[in-house]
């Protein structure tokens, strides 16, 4: 277990070190190629975020299926997928804080202090913005999408591993080829994603995302047909598959600046920047409803096939999520792109580059926003199902050691479990974003202060320090992850090893539910309130400059953390905390104190 | 049952018009007496709270007794307090609206647009700002109170009617007599709140709730001593009171500019108003913490002293519930007391008295805030314990007609019904707020229409059009009501029919786990914004006009409708939804699709 844990570690390190490794490169080239032209700036930045996808894809079906041909146990492979998602904590909350530090200290002093453009050389926490944009983005989201897929995959297999003797093989086997079907349909997918000059990027990405569906779920019914595979499987994937591209089409709805959720956000920013809040925060507590009705229907649909072919329904849940996830090599591929040009488009900025390259890279900047909406309301909603199967697992290892469970809502130990474990998604993103608000405020005393002290910065002849802000950054990001670490993992055993593992079975629930609520809510904010502030910056209700944009500078600085910093944290939040429960859940079946 | 529900209804609208008509009456009063001493302008202005108050809990205690003696039936005490919510969810959700919208558009314009100051006869919507205090506060909190204190009591009395036979009769009236000795603590508690001109309201309003606890306690000891009554009711009443009392204190760390998440936040107002609004918004989460624990420890121990005093468990969490908000007379003085200091102030500023008046109406009107802070952690976590009875007695009802129900978090119906449960509460909240930034949209434009049609307003010649003001927000208010109260009615008829009672059981868990969450939240963040604002005008950090200040406006503005609107509707939406599904569970007990 303890090997299983460090290697699932090493190798969500490892995928997400080669993306940033590989991002790093891309980006440079991709200012370069825009020189030439959009297309070939598009394939380098998209083929770079693809080594990410596939990195990351692979790595995790290797190890998993390592693991387990050695071991022979699904338990095993719990070790890695809480390693894996241990270090996803860490790169996703403390990247994070640190992205978001930078990036609100650099906008604060720089674009609204100061009056510089945004990636300007002379603002000395430039360069820890950009670092920024590939470690919470690139790193950050690899993490993330890799421990939902591992867990996902894990959880079926726990829950495989407990059917009878005759069939557990098979079933603990199932989930492992579903991924790797999914690999092989990622790779096809991939090679379908092209643009022409003057194309469109963002039609490119999400054609891409269809065509690997398609092709998956091709592959699917070869699969059930020609290995005798139960057909509640290829219903349980397939469903899961629709209700994870639905989702990712709705939660567009409400952050693309073509709807009305924008839009209004927009033009009620003209009565200032309360009301810019106000609204936005409402239309993201709005836009939880469809993937939460896309995640029940999808709950309800494959436990109900599953069942009546005879397997246990909670077994078809969990292939729903692994279905949804198993084409996370195309997800992660066009969502790494995003912070690929973002990045490129402030190089050319930074290196003084033709306006012409600026005006591509804006065309390639604009697709990621998209890519990245799309794949946050994937990546959540997969998160949902993939904890939901988590949570079935749990109770299955609980009754495994002997010891039956109730999670009974009438009963008041599991109500208490689940009012403890609703307050720990809320209590995670405040500490993150508090985080987030105590660090930049500190960073942008550093970024006054250089620029008092040293005139000749803002003059361009002398050169800020640009270290002292990377290492604020660094070093505040790596501070605030104690306490929000022992919320992930010490608060579930505490729970459980006090209240007990019907209270622990409660604690979970609640978790996963407000878990979801706030991860979407936050996510889909932050994008509404991104895109609201750039459609103003194209010039509507008095564009670049007016009260209107002033209110929506504000409401973008607010969705900022929510977007980047808590909202994607508490997917891997939720995730650890089930893993955890799992892996102790054979000791607290003995020990608990009520 | 239909007479019951009117005369529910009847009673809930004859108290809050008795507190808006005292209330009304009294700002003035309240205002000429601050002419003499602070000493009479308080007692003016507490008395007349305390009019809403007692009429609150007499009409309440008088009306649950009638019915019971009259039909000897619980059940038909349910429709009393299902028509005093329901009009409770229109006094406070539609008051909500009302108040903001004139809140909101009357300072954007006039404050901060115009540069006038607050209350100033000048701005068209002084007079809608003024009436919404005395709508949203008065009648609204005195409404919303109301049925907490309603549905606890019929609650228990369901609960008890479930008893053996020999039982019975006791334990289905023992809750109206718990509510009838807090009517006489809290009229004997009343009389020790005075203050001595120099003195402090704020500990003056603490201390009469002190006393009232005390007293209460000392009559319960004696009830159960003389009465033969089970001791497990005492413990059960005890644990709720302290609870109250201690949730409502620690409310007010988080509101209070004396301690730090107040302190902090105007701190971070000099980096700009989004890092307020992030910081504000992360303690407002955070703050959900010791309440939540609060209802966790008095819902485990009342059960637990219950049952082993061989009652079942869940009757003690009734009454936690019931002692919790025994004592709701004088909380509710206290609480009618704001609103009414809060007006008298504005009157003094609009009749220009002098600058030592209006010093004295700032003292007053200080203390409100704190007793408000305090009230709005009480009456939250008091709903939170009534819900959390009336969740109970809804299984009890769908059990008493003969069908077994299983709220178990590992049936899928049932997480459905939790997922789609927990989604309600920010849903609601989110649309409220939307009508209420829609609603002041269209007051600002308004407002500007005036100023820019009649230039004589400012000038002082000409006198604005409050009655167009009055009207845009009352019928905004009103047209507003419609989505939410289908949803607040209608989710839980829906979800009951078609998924059946086990899924509506997981439905109103999770209204009521996200529910208590977002209530706390948004009251004490609401709370917290408008305290660092006033911190600020303290002359801290910069003081009035300083950026800070700026900042800290945006906070308050955008707090108004969290803490005054969605916030404490939030409460009566679940209180509301719970009574919903016991009145109908013997229906959906028989009828339902799934």
């Amino acid at each position: 277990m303890a090997i299983s844990f460090v290697v699932g570690a090493l190798c969500s390190a490892v995928a997400g070190y080669m993306g940033m490794r590989v991002a790093v490169e891309a980006n440079v080239r991709t200012a370069t190629a825009a020189e030439q032209s959009l297309e070939s700036a598009f394939r380098i930045s998209f083929y770079a975020g693809s080594v990410l996808g596939l990195a990351m894809v692979g790595l995790a079906v290797i190890g998993m299926s390592v693991i387990f041909l050695v071991t022979g146990q699904a338990h095993a492979v719990l070790g890695f997928s809480f390693g894996a998602s241990t270090l996803a904590l860490l790169a996703k909350a403390g990247g994070g804080i640190y992205t978001k530090t930078a990036d609100i200290a650099a906008d604060l002093v720089g674009k609204v202090e100061i009056g510089i453009p945004e990636d300007d050389p002379r603002n000395p926490a430039v360069v820890a913005d950009n670092v920024g944009d590939n470690v919470g983005d690139v790193a950050g989201m690899g993490a993330d999408i890799f421990d939902s897929y591992v867990a996902s995959t894990v959880a079926v297999m726990l829950l495989g591993a407990s059917f009878a003797e005759t069939l557990q093989y098979q079933y603990t086997v199932i989930p492992l080829i579903l991924c790797t079907l999914g690999v092989f349909a990622s790779l096809l997918g991939i090679q379908f994603v092209r643009v022409r000059e003057g194309g469109k990027p963002g039609a490119a990405l999400n054609r891409g995302t269809i065509i690997t569906c398609i092709i998956y779920i091709a592959m699917l019914l070869v699969l059930v047909f020609l290995g005798h595979v139960n057909m509640a499987i290829f219903w349980s994937a397939f469903v899961g598959i629709v209700a994870g591209v639905l989702i990712g089409f709705t939660s567009d709805y409400f952050t693309n600046d073509q709807h009305k959720p924008v839009q209004q956000t927009a033009k009620e920013s003209t009565s200032g920047s309360a009301i810019t809040i106000i609204t936005g925060f409402s239309y993201g507590l709005i836009s939880i409803l469809p993937s939460i009705l896309g995640v029940v229907i999808a709950t309800l649909i494959s436990f109900n096939v599953t069942q009546a072919s005879g397997l246990p329904g909670v077994y078809g849940i969990g292939v729903a999520a692994v279905g949804m996830l198993a084409i996370s090599g195309m997800i992660v591929s066009a969502d790494a792109y995003g912070p690929i040009v973002d990045n490129a488009r402030g190089i050319a900025e930074m290196a003084g580059m033709d306006h012409e390259v600026i005006a591509r890279a804006d065309v390639l900047d604009s697709a990621g926003n998209t890519a990245k909406a799309i794949t946050k309301g994937f990546s959540i909603s997969a998160a949902a199902l993939t904890v939901l199967a988590l949570f079935a697992a749990y109770a299955e290892v609980v009754e495994a050691n002997g010891m039956a469970i109730t999670i009974s809502l009438r009963e008041p130990l599991v109500v208490a479990g689940v009012l403890l474990g609703a307050t720990a998604p809320p209590i995670f993103s405040a500490l993150l974003m508090l985080s987030v608000t105590h660090n930049a405020f500190d960073m942008i005393e550093e970024i006054r202060r250089q620029f008092r002290e040293k005139p000749g910065i803002l003059a361009g002849t002398e050169m800020p320090d640009y270290d002292r802000c990377v290492g604020l950054a660094a070093q505040g990001a790596l501070s605030s992850l104690v306490l929000p670490t022992f919320l992930a993992v010490g608060l579930p055993l505490l729970v459980g090893f006090v209240l007990g593992p019907d209270a622990l079975g409660g604690f979970l629930g609640g978790a996963i539910f407000t878990g979801v609520i706030f991860a979407l809510f936050m996510a889909n904010a932050g994008g509404l309130w991104d895109n609201a502030k750039k459609y103003i910056e194209s010039g509507k209700f008095g564009g670049p400059g007016s009260e209107a944009h002033k209110a929506a500078v504000v409401g973008d600085t607010v969705g900022d953390p929510f977007k980047d910093t808590a909202g994607p944290s508490i997917n891997t939040l939720i995730t650890v905390m089930s893993l955890v429960s799992s892996l102790f859940a054979p000791i607290i079946a003995v020990f608990h104190l009520f």
